[in-house]
């Protein structure tokens, strides 16, 4: 369900640029921690082919989360907050009704 | 180039099996250690992809060459023996042609 409809002025792009791409520098740091983790804790040899499928499931995963397209952005910031990669308050900066949006979102 | 007109007998399949595992445990305890080492050295988030590539071909290496079909057997020591994971002494207890061919597979 992608909103076309929506306006974003220069500093509301700006803003949500730099609050997408801190969430992703989140999660995917949080995931090379867990790689870190998991490759430390690895004791037989065939748990490497499951790290390389955990790790082949969460790139698909993200590739099709991290969508800019301004038409999904809410939804995507919603997801990013219910997932806890970003805070309501950093996206303060965007206007009344889409902060509204996105917060309704994250309810749902 | 498979080698059907070649017989094994029962102490060469054990031995042969044995040298196998013991090469595929070498090989893979050492990808174990780059992917830990490399997961380290990581800086930028955009590394973990090039590690996920990296680990998703070396899968499909491995996946090719850990071939225990009788018929392919010598390639594929002489593979792991040119590859530094088994040693032509480990594979002492086959016959004398069968060492031989391995030997000369291994200078080609």
């Amino acid at each position: 369900m992608p909103a076309n409809d929506i306006e974003w002025s220069d500093s509301e792009k700006k803003l949500a640029r730099a609050a997408f791409d801190k969430a992703y520098e989140r999660e995917i740091n949080a995931l090379l921690q867990t790689v870190r983790d998991r490759s430390n804790e690895i004791a037989e040899p065939e748990e490497l082919w499951k790290l390389h499928d955990f790790l082949s499931a969460k790139r698909h995963e993200l590739d099709g989360k991290y969508d800019y397209r301004y038409s999904f952005l809410l939804f995507v910031f919603a997801q990013l907050v219910k997932d806890g990669w970003l805070s309501l308050s950093e996206l303060d900066g965007l206007d009344a009704s889409k902060r509204a949006k996105v917060a309704a979102l994250t309810r749902m």
